[in-house]
């Protein structure tokens, strides 16, 4: 890979993921041998929102190739509350730090703080945006559990509104794979992404119902169903149990089903799941940590 | 100590608390020695409520052991907002440190987390229930400045809630000490603990009055009494008055007089007395840091 | 320089001053060759109010030289909540650091917590009081953009309650400035400021419009102009059009003239021109790295 900022996974050719995972793997298998790979990092974390797993996971990365990190904390402890424009905050912490991890609000706030530096910006979330080290991780577990050749992954729930998920379905068009969308008809995926992806040539069907479908899955990814989506809670509550998954709902799923979700969960998957080898999510959440690492190692 | 979590002091044996004391009189009697022992070490510091010296003295503990921590945040800058289980947070977690401190509010936290997770988890407070690092710190500071064996010890305060206080009642009857309780009656030790204190085969005497026991005590451990627990203002004056000290309140005291204090204080130990051999703590905050040192030593 | 303790920047007499930017120089020459230079280093950070800039500034340099910080996290998140005076608050962190930076609303408290502990205490802002880093990274910045000798410096905007300015101002005096005082009327220097100055020696002019002064500056020190100095909206708009910089107002400086500012800034300085030669503003709050790398040496 040789990008000066990661702001979108769009960026990224296959050649640039395969590198990224195969770099995350070395990484992996044997971490205490990379202690000492980046001992002058200093990375700066601009949270402009609440976050655990992506900030922790890249401040571990950071402390895991043997650097270190700089907080700006949270925005009502910070500067922002003055007035102070997103450009020249980031224009005065690239002074501190030798790459920007940023999460915001706005869309396109991280593409705009791209022009405002010259350290290596990497986008953490940007609104509706882009959240490539998230795409990067599902990618890696993907890989891990069941290969990205001849891959038949299901992705469940809110298709409309999370950007997780259209971020990983354009990247799976780079990949043999076959994707499925069950979705209530309300959160199905929206227009014009499903123009982008039949544009990048992805082999995509759509479903209501999981049942078709899930015989066939090597992976499915279930993504959370926000209450706030709908107008009221009695019809919010028959679409959340619909599509949540237990027990009974794998009956008829592959031995080796991986179940991935970006977490954090409520009630999209029982917890009955998570002894089982199905459940895929916490290790999911635990390969960010040697992602971030291979990421920030490909860009400093 | 071979434990895999430390959730509640009652859990060491008198070997146990002794193995750890010891250790952390050698790295206080040397800290640059210790400065590369934990390289590797990436503490998680999950506090779900306030703290200064519990939250600082792990991170200075982790950090001068040569290692690091990644800090969970506040609640409101986290995941937790978005409903998740304590459960799916510390597995996340663990998948970032090699061990995890937790204070929750709620009692049994710690317990929940431990049942979750393979990496050790160190119960840093849970609610109503355990802080066995504060108890351990506690003992290291009676045994530098009083010694464990033939102590008088008297706890003067609000005996009623204080966790730290029944904590540090039940590890002492492991040791040689006559323990003299008093508060007035509304604070006293609660019967559970006081049953509890006697099955274990405690020396414990209750007193109404510091004034009679006073001249005989090696150290005095004194706990802040709140006003919340009082119906009416009037109320709580008198008896924090009656239970607070000062020079005067000296007067008939051992010049070797240890005076001990979990901190913060508000009004229960004039600041007259902190420039006198008495005061002594100051010390027993700073101890936090050899005795949590030599705690995460012990567990990794 | 030979100090316990920086708490006003007056306390530091030209040799002193000279010391810490030579040494700055150094390290800002070199950053990496400083990377192991103190090691054992922990830097408290205590900062009672929010702040960008001074805290992650101060991370930044305790990490570049080796050491590490432990962060007493914001007031909210502490036991300053229940009480706790700020005597004990700092009594207990020198027990955890070596080392204590110090933000504080209330005007004359890093001098008291000085008077309680004996690692050395940093002042970074005490209310109305001082904030001498500040000053040392403003002097480090004009000495390398037009040198602190047969200078002449004008300072614009709110210079009755900028503790900035007079810092900076009675430092300059130390040296061969000459400095023109640019505001409102109704934001001019205080009259013990004035005098300040004047028994300091300095060469001294106040002006109430920028336009004769500029053609002849070396060094151009903006400052924000608050709103909440102003009875109404409509006076508010009035004086800060007048005193904020744009292209047109520079058609008559000088081709290498410095503008300054301390940052944040909000519409004082017209972004068209950061891209120019004038703006040194970022270059200011970068150059707070090293000057505060070399206050942190001068301490320890």
């Amino acid at each position: 890979m040789r990008h000066d900022h990661l702001l979108t996974a769009k960026q990224l050719s296959r050649a640039d993921i395969e590198a990224v995972l195969d770099r995350a793997s070395e990484f992996a298998a044997d971490p205490a041998a990379f202690r000492e790979r980046h001992p002058e990092l200093l990375l700066a974390l601009c949270f402009f929102e609440p976050s655990t797993r992506t900030k922790m996971s890249f401040e571990t990365a950071a402390k895991r190739l043997g650097g270190d990190i700089v907080d700006m904390g949270s925005v009502e402890s910070s500067s922002v509350k003055k007035g102070e424009s997103l450009a020249d905050t980031v224009r005065v912490i690239e002074g501190y730090a030798d790459a920007i991890v940023l999460r915001h609000p706005k869309q396109g706030a991280a593409q705009l703080a791209s022009e405002y530096v010259d350290v290596p910006v990497v986008n953490a979330g940007d609104g509706a945006g882009h959240h490539p080290s998230q795409t990067l991780l599902d990618l890696y577990t993907i890989r891990e559990n069941a290969g990205l050749d001849d891959l038949s992954i299901g992705i469940l729930g809110d298709l409309k509104y999370g950007r997780t998920v259209h971020s990983l379905a354009h990247a799976l068009t780079k990949f043999d794979a076959r994707q499925h969308f069950i979705s209530p008809e309300s959160l199905k995926l929206p227009r014009s992404v499903r123009y982008d992806l039949h544009e990048a040539g992805a082999n995509v069907r759509e479903h209501e119902s999981l049942e078709d479908v899930l015989p066939n899955l090597d992976v499915l990814y279930v993504t959370r169903i926000q209450r706030e989506r709908f107008p009221d809670e009695e019809e919010y509550r028959k679409v959340a149990g619909k599509y949540s998954i237990d027990a009974d709902t794998l009956e008829h799923a592959r031995d080796d089903l991986s179940i991935m979700h970006p977490l954090p969960r409520v009630d999209e998957i029982a917890p009955e799941l998570d002894d089982t080898e199905h459940a895929t999510y916490f290790s999911q959440a635990h390969n960010g940590v040697p992602v971030r690492m291979a990421l920030l190692d490909s860009l400093l």
